[in-house]
């Protein structure tokens, strides 16, 4: 049986990943193939109890490594017993969020090291990269304007506008480092016009076959 | 105020780890040095709460760098709060196991891949590492022979004594490949004669004043 195919989708709070996941993933099975669908963090019952532990109040910080490898060990369980064994039974798995988030928001967002993110990547994802990654591209201040689910106007205020353009560079960044894997799309517009963005990526790249 | 030093025991289950830290914290303390005494993993509330997530029976089988990377969590949570904070203030620290466990129990023992583990290592330790590791040296059987705490017989089948003589052989490799730092240590006789080998390895070192 062939390997199936994994495809994640990236972007900042509000550019309609979540939606765009779906969409993909009900495209792709109307072309008959078997669709995973993931969301990160979680998806299995260690994903689950890290982000309980580290969403739990406590009067001891966690530090921002320990934070990271939390994730990390987190994306290891998620790649060793659901991806991989997907991806070998010939499913397609489409993941809302994977190790570029990471890069985007503890790098590009925080400010931790970039070397120490790209090893961290690399023990997490234990060596799995996405055959294709789609990054939803628009200016945070337009996905605040037009309402992040959950978002308050307080969210708009200068420090987390500036946080989310720095992890939007970070994503730019991304793309132009490494353009075999990952395709920027214009998140502007309805949600069938960004699909057939989308669409048209998984054309290019021979994905729609 | 000058820096304190961080000196970690090692060794194979049973070989006296516990018993000559105390020893030898007792004894820095008699040198009027403020000591700190901790055991991996744990020392933190992350700690013990990842403790608690690995030892909590689940249908789920955690996957071995899932498992590697929460105990490297744990580890950046005790270094970033605790270790180093305190070899800042002048204090001396001696730990029940760090780093080199890693090593010895996932890379010698379990064989998971060693470049991966000097990585997850570099990562955890957040680039910390001892002043002088005191690795107690012991033919396992021997350890075994006189009564690991709570060991029972069974605990003696050949298939243990195989993995933790590979434990005791990837320690040994540890002092061949880094003698500036780890040092290996007879284990063998009453706790005070094994103290007064640590005691000597200290002075050979100036950690004696």
């Amino acid at each position: 049986m062939a390997r199936g195919r994994f495809i994640t989708l990236e972007g900042t709070d509000g550019v309609g990943k979540s939606t765009q996941a779906a969409l993909l993933a009900d495209a792709l099975e109307a072309r008959g193939l078997e669709v995973v669908r993931l969301r990160e963090p979680g998806g299995t019952a260690l994903g689950e109890r890290v982000r309980a532990l580290l969403l739990e109040p406590t009067e001891e910080p966690v530090s921002p490594i320990a934070e990271l490898l939390l994730f990390e060990a987190s994306r290891a369980q998620l790649v060793a017993r659901v991806i991989e064994p997907a991806l070998a039974c010939g499913a397609w798995v489409v993941c809302d969020r994977f190790y570029d988030s990471t890069t985007a928001y503890q790098q590009g967002g925080r400010g931790l090291d970039a070397a120490l993110v790209v090893r961290a990547n690399a023990l997490g994802s234990c060596g799995l990269a996405p055959d294709l990654t789609l990054v939803l591209d628009m200016d945070p201040a337009l996905a605040f304007a037009r309402g992040v689910a959950g978002a308050e106007p307080d969210r708009m205020e200068a420090e987390g506008l500036a946080f989310e353009r720095a992890v939007a560079d970070a994503y730019r960044a991304l793309a132009v480092a490494e353009p075999a894997r990952v395709a920027l799309v214009n998140a502007a517009g309805t949600p069938e016009q960004v699909h057939e963005r989308v669409a048209a990526v998984l054309r290019e790249r021979g994905l729609d076959e």
